[in-house]
């Protein structure tokens, strides 16, 4: 049997080593088996603690505070089930960079392989989607074991945040009692400072780089989720170089508060449409591709004629086109910067004049469409997109709501930044990631624009809304089903092997859904009416749902239309 | 790329050897990388098919199907953390030793580690809660390879049927186009038969535990799910003993019709109060230890002059306790008959009279308690026990609901089927567990025993109800928070510690939750009008939740009440 105080002990100095790396707040699932973990926690100043019983719903809004305040986030549960229930958000942690600690608590060795209830293998439970998997000694107070628990908690909340980031899960095998000693405090002095140095390229690497790009017909294309005060370095650099930048929505290129004719935002939408006399000579990629498939497609049809470059500071080689010459394999922001510094010489404007042109061309033929004047769920969400506050915060969701925003949202004078799942893209969790973003920064405007199923398929997370007073606002794109299968393939399947299968309406009244959960719940009527509704969450936050109804015909009609209009501009295929 | 009709007559060869084996029901999350699969199961008229936007319900349906139906069940989803989903149900399933063929689909290899949209490791992505993984080849239409794609399914749905049962992991990298050729029709003339031996044990190995049980002093001790007709013939051997009986509420032994003075339904109340003067010289274990911890204790407290055996067809060593002397190996039914049949003496009354006057004397006990009179968690779920019809199908929650079955209820005349899962005793999936049973027999009584925390882990799986009409009736003990805490050490704790962890009140107006899935709502008001509304769903089975609002604090007091009643009756302490 475990003594009390030495599992108290232990475990405080388990926890201390953790915040001495940085760990400041901890989401809880109750359970049994967790309890002295859950105690010490719930009871440490230091950190800031939430409790969720959907551990699923936990482990994503762990990941969304972890994703705002850039810091580690542990999460706790008992042993079992409850700690399966954490797997989406690790893979799309891992896949994306978060640094969770996750805690499981586990039978120790003597009523494992017996039938002990709740008991089951959470060896390396999450397979290769953490970066260390590690079994935890069973409680001891030797000062041995008390400089292990500590190294072991500040260690491992390290390796969580040195680069590439990801999760970590550390099991611990528990004896009971497992009440431990409320009373006694254990004083830890311990404190670890680490330095840690960045990737950067030499003098040397850096002026091939500029040798290379200067003067030459370039184009930049960000990818993956970047700050706004990221992004605007980026523009900075198209601008040094006088290049045309393409980028994913959750680069915050266009919603970082600066304008700039080179930022082609409509590029998914004429990219495939132009006849581009000139090739670039210099595509410079950094992080993963942006979500526009034409985008993608227009990369693909890239010849040798032009060199690839790819900088990403993890080492991974995120390029499924397999098209990158050269890999940059350096701190982005560092080695930008010091790009920027460098380069002596603009690309003759002639090369970006094209591409504003078309860009021009392309918002010319949206304001002559009376579709985008009306409410829908395309204008819903650039109007979204527009009626963000000062450092709000907007989180989308996958399939079509973020493919709305890609196609149609530009670079405007609002600064706020914009947060999504990009890591693999799931639905699963949406609302409870938002939900994490909302806690971290509860006092800006918080939006999530989401679809229906993403709502469905994470409507427990609105617990925490509930129980944490958080004021997010969700913009609910209310199709009835799965709107981004009428974008796709699938579309040409028959309707009795499309609608059970790829449709899927649910039929949901989510102003019962708001009245479950205290949410304020209006259905938006007009663009105008949505308007001023966003413009109330810039002057007092609160949580409610808007839901605007949508069509999924009319969704893939409009597009169909916009595509059409351009074909006819651009003429290319005349 | 592969060819649209060699992936089509793949993957349909690969659906006829699943069918082969014997599946027929598939559940099927939309995605877009399944497509093929999903139209094929869709189109196939010997499957049938439903469909579920969240995984981690999908799932646990797919359990309840194969629990009730005793069948293989396919599950299938998209690339990415949708399988990430079936993670808890899987591990359920795993431990529970119920056959799922999980199909997940995939990028093909050259799309893997390249960033991919919606791509992950999806290898050994179940660890060791899956009985094998296999990646499936790429599909070619080949003779080889259609050979390949039948034997895969075949031999895998067999694999997964074969004691111990279990599930199996299938994963299928997919290339685009993803549509199938709809319009040709493969015939494949394939069946594969199987001929199924059981473990049994020689005659001579028979013969010694004849020996060594008749005329002893014995207890039978029956953990375990069983279903009434085997709780039958457990009865039957105890009976042949004269031994008591022991059992889980899942051994349905109380449940299946049969009602002998032998059956120590109060087992969990009377057996650490008693002075037993008498200690067995033998007990016979069939399966998990049951739920009832008083049980285990008093296991645990035999010292070697009893001999315990062990009998478990699936190699598993269920025994945390460590005593099992004699394990026998050995299909648990045709071993318990040849038994029956062998046994010529019974053992002398004066042993099992003492027990069944413990027996008497508790439920004596229990009838003079007023408690048991008014409505209150504990009546209801005896009520529950008691309003189950011919053949109907009760489910009953982990945590606080199936503990009150197993103390209160006793063994009837009505006979009916209870379910549960008991693999690893989560709280989550509990509600689309319950209507997977609920589907395989619709028009019988289907009910579902659950606690306000399970009911809320699982709430996205009653859109399952809605879709498919299951009349499901969930009874619903309401008190509002971790009742079971109430029962353990936590209980100890301060309100301000006990109550944000363990109480965790979720103050959720389930009447709205019924609005939302369509189904009816009633508020029990008195065990009296509970009767009634239970009546009603032998006659008329519908989707109805019944709500009977606890009290935590009052299930414990009501409990210790019994106890210190007890104590009194058997003055074991004076």
């Amino acid at each position: 049997m475990t003594n009390q105080s030495d599992m108290t002990n232990y475990l405080q100095t388990f926890v201390e080593g953790m915040i001495s790396s940085g760990v400041e707040q901890a989401v809880i699932s109750p359970g049994s088996r967790s309890t002295p973990l859950a105690l010490l926690l719930h009871r440490q100043e230091k950190i800031e603690t939430f409790i969720e019983v959907d551990e699923r719903s936990a482990a994503f809004f762990a990941l969304g505070l972890s994703k705002t305040s850039l810091k580690p986030v542990v999460l706790l549960c008992t042993s079992g089930t409850a700690a399966a229930n954490y797997y989406p958000a690790i893979c799309e942690a891992n896949a994306s960079h978060i640094p969770l600690i996750i805690l499981t608590t586990d039978r120790p060795h003597e009523l494992r392989q017996v039938g002990a209830p709740q008991a089951m293998d959470q060896f390396h439970l999450f397979q290769s989607h953490v970066k260390e998997f590690i079994e935890m000694a069973i409680p001891e107070g030797t000062k041995t074991m008390l400089d292990y628990a500590y190294w072991q908690g500040m260690r491992a909340t390290d390796t969580a945040c040195q680069i590439p980031k990801g999760p970590i899960h550390l099991n611990f095998p528990l004896r009971e009692p497992l009440l431990p000693d409320l009373d006694r405090t254990l004083i830890i002095e311990k404190a670890t400072e680490i330095l840690v140095g960045k990737k950067q390229l030499s003098e040397e690497q850096l002026l091939e780089c500029v040798d290379a790009w200067q003067e030459k017909k370039g184009v930049l294309v960000i990818g993956g989720s970047h700050t706004p005060k990221e992004a605007e370095v980026f523009i900075k650099l198209a601008e040094t170089l006088n290049w045309p930048i393409i980028s994913d929505p959750l680069a915050n290129i266009t919603s970082c508060g600066k304008t700039s004719p080179l930022i082609m935002n409509y590029a998914d939408l004429f990219i495939q449409e132009v006849e581009m006399s000139q090739r670039p000579e210099v595509v410079v990629r950094f992080g993963m591709l942006p979500i526009s498939k034409n985008t993608m497609f227009w990369l693909q049809s890239l010849d040798d004629a032009t060199t690839i470059y790819f900088v990403d500071e993890t080492g991974d080689w995120q390029d499924q086109l397999k098209q990158t010459q050269v890999a940059i394999q350096a701190e982005e922001q560092t080695f930008a910067r010091a790009i920027i510094e460098k380069v002596k010489v603009k690309t003759v404007d002639s090369w970006c004049n094209q591409w504003i042109d078309w860009q021009l061309t392309t918002e010319q033929q949206l304001n002559e469409l009376s579709d985008m004047n009306t409410l829908n769920e395309t204008t819903a969400s650039i109007l979204v997109h527009k009626k963000m506050a000062e450092n709000g915060q907007l989180f989308v969701s996958n399939s079509n709501a973020i493919r709305f925003l890609d196609r149609f949202s530009t670079a405007e004078a609002n600064h706020y930044q914009l947060f999504g799942n990009r890591g693999i893209n799931g639905i699963d969790g949406i609302v409870s990631t938002a939900l994490g973003m909302c806690a971290t920064n509860p006092e800006r405007q918080n939006v999530l624009l989401i679809g229906d199923l993403a709502m469905y398929h994470d409507m427990n997370g609105l617990l925490l809304a509930k129980r944490y007073n958080l004021p997010l606002t969700i913009v609910l794109l209310n199709n009835n089903g799965g709107g981004i299968f009428s974008f796709l393939s699938q579309r040409q399947l028959e309707v009795a092997d499309f609608e059970p299968i790829f449709g899927t309406p649910i039929d949901l009244d989510f102003s019962l859904v708001a009245q479950l959960y205290n949410a304020k719940y209006i259905k938006a009527e007009s663009l105008e009416q949505l308007a001023l509704l966003l413009d109330a969450t810039q002057k007092q936050p609160k949580f409610q749902i808007i839901e605007v109804v949508g069509d999924r015909q009319e969704n893939v009609q409009l597009y169909e239309k916009v595509v059409a209009g351009l074909k006819e501009k651009f003429g290319k295929n005349k």
